[in-house]
């Protein structure tokens, strides 16, 4: 059965389940009803993958061998992700949509079955546990050749809605404990569907990642008193000089230590620990430097650039004071023929070797006109 | 002034100074005596590059700007990694060579200047460093279109010795703090010159991979009396499965969380802290097994495999009885024509996901007839 629930900003969500169990929801501004049917054929759901810890490092790796298969790269005609007109029939059964998000198909993280508590599944003295957690895809224009930066500010706003939704409603899982949504862009770095979308993955366990900045900011509140994001970001100001964009609630900077030929995070400056806490004064000047952002990036070498854009958010269940909301958004294009790669260094040693200064790409991004 | 010096296994390092003050040294074989010189012009060397601290996971960057124009891609006419012959000079005065090494032409992490201690270089208070350390290259066929798999056993042990020489003599130099020998191969993963070749990354710093792997080898002993690494290939002695090769002093096998779609390590059965700790029958048997690995890992698809081949050794001066040496081949090759990408979820969140588990590829090493 639907269910249509009213968010901020004016966005009505209406859930819906598909033929074979998994659940679509509708982000509109305008009233849309949400009534077409899923028509295709029932499919049978691969079974929950398994974690297995690297016990080299310490760290989780997922395992989700099922997804081998997954369709790759197809062309427009067979695109997923468009809406559904004629005999195209896509994972959006309405032929038009603002924003969508749908549980992926080929997860790598699904929910648990039955009853359990989270440290059965990942616990402290075991190498092995279950890939529980959630995967779903959010769509956030029906145009199969459009991109982020050609949004209207009112669907970045739907956007960021959706992602906000979706962050309350898997927080309330009891075996979700970080969500991070985030999207790629470009085949360089591995997308397999061209249609513009995010994803967003809602992990049982504490990513790496994640893990090792609790650790360092839990560090440093130890050591000064202060929220080791805040005092980045004070830097950042006080420097001045890798800020790309500014308004009255957000700034956006290349980081002091940038890893990537462009790497941007975009930052509230009224610090918050994740995308529901975000005030509706910040939610609403969002759209405006998020698609600058954007724009400044495609305008650097004047091309698409490939790029991961994910929105870091303080754990659900820890940390909650200690890390920060910020997008983050990398590229690994350092010219218009070439790529940065993470080879030997990078991903044998973990040790990150820049070939530019985030001073000149912040230059290089504050000279594109928009 | 020339330097000759013998190694063992019947090995002869001749040291000579290129023409901009780069050392050059030939590992030979058969008496070879080099004597050919240099005859490109001197060339400025840009400066030293600098660390930067980012603070989110307190690890070191380098930043290394002047890299940014080296070359790229060049057809084999131009390739600096080829013998010299007629008008081509390359970076390898001879007209033939076994293996070479040579100080990089570009490279990211140099020699300081002047006198200093580590400490002062990477302080414990600071965010901002020198980028000290030492690049090199190694190459080890004169065969533009050769690869690892096609060498002769011989010539893997000349370049296990030349490694086992750069490793004691890097190790020797007061500004090291860890050796990483490394092969890129496959323009899928960046690799800019195609001649088959390898690099030597001598590190002012510990990598924060080396770093994680010391602090997680460290808690495992005080908590179990254990060397990590000993327990990980107990492991899969036990479990058998996940062995592809094996000789009498080394495994090769994928290990039990393999991050990647074809992960292999190949691992001496007595534990050593790095390559200059190797017993002469270890040596000597080296090269069987790390040429049927190449031969397995090309054999699983028919098709050249874009890989990293790292040697993991104990850093120079500290968890020397914690740390275990073993090299580990990482391929993103998942199928002939799909790479697995570090995207959103690996990238941003270091939370690795697997299209298939480690069994499974074992399987297809294994299967592969050699």
């Amino acid at each position: 059965m639907d269910e249509i629930l009213e968010l901020t900003a004016g966005v009505v969500r209406t859930s819906r389940t598909m033929n074979d169990g998994r659940t679509i929801r509708y982000y509109d501004t305008a009233g849309q009803a949400r009534t077409a049917k899923d028509q295709r054929p029932e499919e049978d759901q691969p079974g929950i993958g398994e974690l297995r810890l690297d016990p080299l490092v310490n760290e989780w790796v997922a395992m989700a061998a099922h997804r081998q298969g997954r369709i790759f790269l197809p062309p427009k005609e067979l695109c997923p992700l468009c809406p559904t007109t004629g005999e195209l029939l896509t994972e959006i059964p309405e032929s038009d949509f603002e924003v969508v998000v749908f549980d992926n198909r080929s997860p790598s993280l699904r929910p648990p079955a039955g009853d359990f508590a989270l440290p059965d599944l990942v616990g402290a003295d075991t190498d092995e546990g279950v890939a529980a957690g959630k995967c779903e895809v959010i769509c956030f224009t029906a145009d199969h050749g459009g991109s982020f930066k050609v949004l209207s500010r009112q669907r970045v706003r739907t956007l960021l809605e959706a992602w906000r939704d979706r962050t309350a409603e898997l927080s309330a899982l009891p075996y979700i404990a970080h969500i991070a949504p985030f999207e790629n862009r470009g085949e360089e770095i591995g997308v397999t569907l061209a249609h513009p979308h995010g994803q967003i993955y809602a992990y049982s366990y504490l990513p790496p990642r994640v893990a090792k900045m609790l650790e360092v900011a839990r560090a440093h509140h130890q050591k000064t008193g202060h929220v080791l994001f805040d005092d980045v970001v004070a830097r950042e100001l006080r420097d001045q000089v890798r800020i790309i964009a500014r308004n009255e609630h957000w700034i956006a900077y290349t980081p002091y230590a940038s890893r990537y030929p462009f790497e941007i995070h975009v930052t509230p400056l009224v610090p918050v620990a994740d995308l529901t806490e975000l005030a509706p004064a910040a939610c609403d000047s969002f759209p405006a430097i998020a698609i600058e952002v954007m724009q400044r990036l495609d305008g650097v070498f004047g091309i698409d650039m490939a790029y991961i854009a994910a929105w870091h958010q303080a754990p659900v269940r820890e940390g909650r004071d200690l890390l920060r909301l910020h997008w983050q958004i990398t590229s690994v294009r350092r010219a218009p023929g070439k790529l940065k790669y993470l080879a030997g260094s990078e991903s044998a040693m973990g040790a990150f070797i820049m070939d530019m200064k985030p001073e000149q790409s912040a230059q290089q991004l504050k000279d594109v006109k928009i």
